[in-house]
């Protein structure tokens, strides 16, 4: 039976301010790095180890790691990070504020944006200040790699593989992986893993800095899953995540 | 031509207590952290950009590497840990302060253990709580690749493999390195590199949190190098280091 952790970043500043953020790279706030803190702490208190760590190329999942890890006083465990691990990618949205949006557009429109699987936001230009185009961490990537707006499939598109190619074959020599991402990201490996329809995908919320454990067989069937630590806690902050894109 | 930032930890707790460190996985104190900071400040200054980063598996150089890494909004960057940058292993001395050692022993035995090229200080029993042998970082490892004690030539021999496998075809390939790594591993890659001889490179001291960059040519040979900043006070920190272990 293999462990996998998983733990989506602390609050982070848009967050916060309730904006749209995607691939921006925006930082933990106070709040934020107490919950990474928390999640290593939990870890730790609950005898967890990990031989390695997955991680985005964006900072609020990198220093929710870098918190947890310091927690646990693993500081010397392998990190590797891969946009494949990044947010979703909001598109025009990036930046905006979500009541706005909801203001502007109505509810039902930003829920279309937030929680359609299949339906993107309006895409960026690619000369959009806020476009990645001409970020240096993505120089390795083909232009078309380097998402101008993504729904939750195209999402889903680029997280698989990276599962399937390098974390997936990690957990089955027998590493104990943990993972810190994204609300998205996390949500594309949950589907994945336990075959939730498009759909249904769209329910599930993933609340900041609770280490979510998948037990999984040797084929990493999931077994069971369950969020470690307070589950009224972890089912509250899931019910606010929910309720983001409300005007 | 090549640009290697070389990039000793800051003041650790046992710097400031003058105590021997070696393996012993002790953090920075605050004046450390502001020296990473400040590292990382400069290098952004003067415009450096790295593709890849190394450090030893000590939260000393880890976390050096982290401040520096954020002052330069560069989390993202890949890291890579190895055991063979750790700092060189004191043994039996690990933990003991160097002034009451040399009061005990006299500054000139003190100084032989500290800038001897091949004479180890004592080592430490392997049933000693004070080694490496039980600790999970290690297990990887052989057990006779986990020293009991170093003298600096025995440091080289395990750098040096790590430089030729690793680091120097990462630098040939093109990428931009920089190293975060302890007072003993950089002496061994300064060593390597400069050519310089068993009985003088004793003489050479690297003060901490400040950027020492190597120009090389394609052959990886040295052109010339130099701290980054304030000249006078990186020579003032080394003279500091020199003076270390005298009662």
């Amino acid at each position: 039976m293999h462990k996998l952790v998983l733990i989506r970043h602390g609050e982070s500043t848009w967050n916060l301010e309730n904006r749209f953020t995607g691939w921006t790279d925006v930082d933990l706030t106070p709040t934020g790095v107490s919950q990474a803190m928390s999640a290593g702490k939990l870890l730790k208190a609950e005898g967890y180890e990990f031989d390695l760590a997955y991680t985005s190329v964006l900072k609020r999942a990198i220093h929710t790691l870098w918190y947890a890890l310091d927690e646990m006083d693993r500081t010397w465990l392998p990190v590797v990070k891969s946009w494949r691990l990044n947010e979703r990618h909001y598109g025009g949205l990036q930046g905006l504020n979500k009541a706005d949006m909801a203001k502007q557009y109505g509810d039902e429109q930003v829920l279309v944006w937030r929680r359609s699987y299949d339906t993107p936001p309006p895409a960026l230009e690619p000369t959009d200040p806020r476009s990645e185009r001409g970020d240096r961490r993505y120089a390795g990537l083909a232009p078309e790699q380097i998402p101008l707006t993504e729904c939750l499939k195209d999402t889903v598109a680029r997280v698989i593989p990276f599962w399937n190619d390098t974390i997936a074959p990690s957990i089955r020599s027998g590493q104990r992986v943990v993972i810190a991402a994204h609300g998205n990201s996390i949500r594309a490996l949950v589907k994945y893993l336990d075959g939730i329809a498009d759909d249904a995908i769209v329910g599930v919320n993933i609340p900041n800095g609770i280490p979510l454990v998948y037990e999984l067989d040797d084929d990493l069937k999931p077994i069971r899953h369950y969020y470690l630590g307070d589950a009224e806690a972890a089912a509250k902050a899931a019910a606010a995540v929910a309720s983001q894109g409300k005007a």
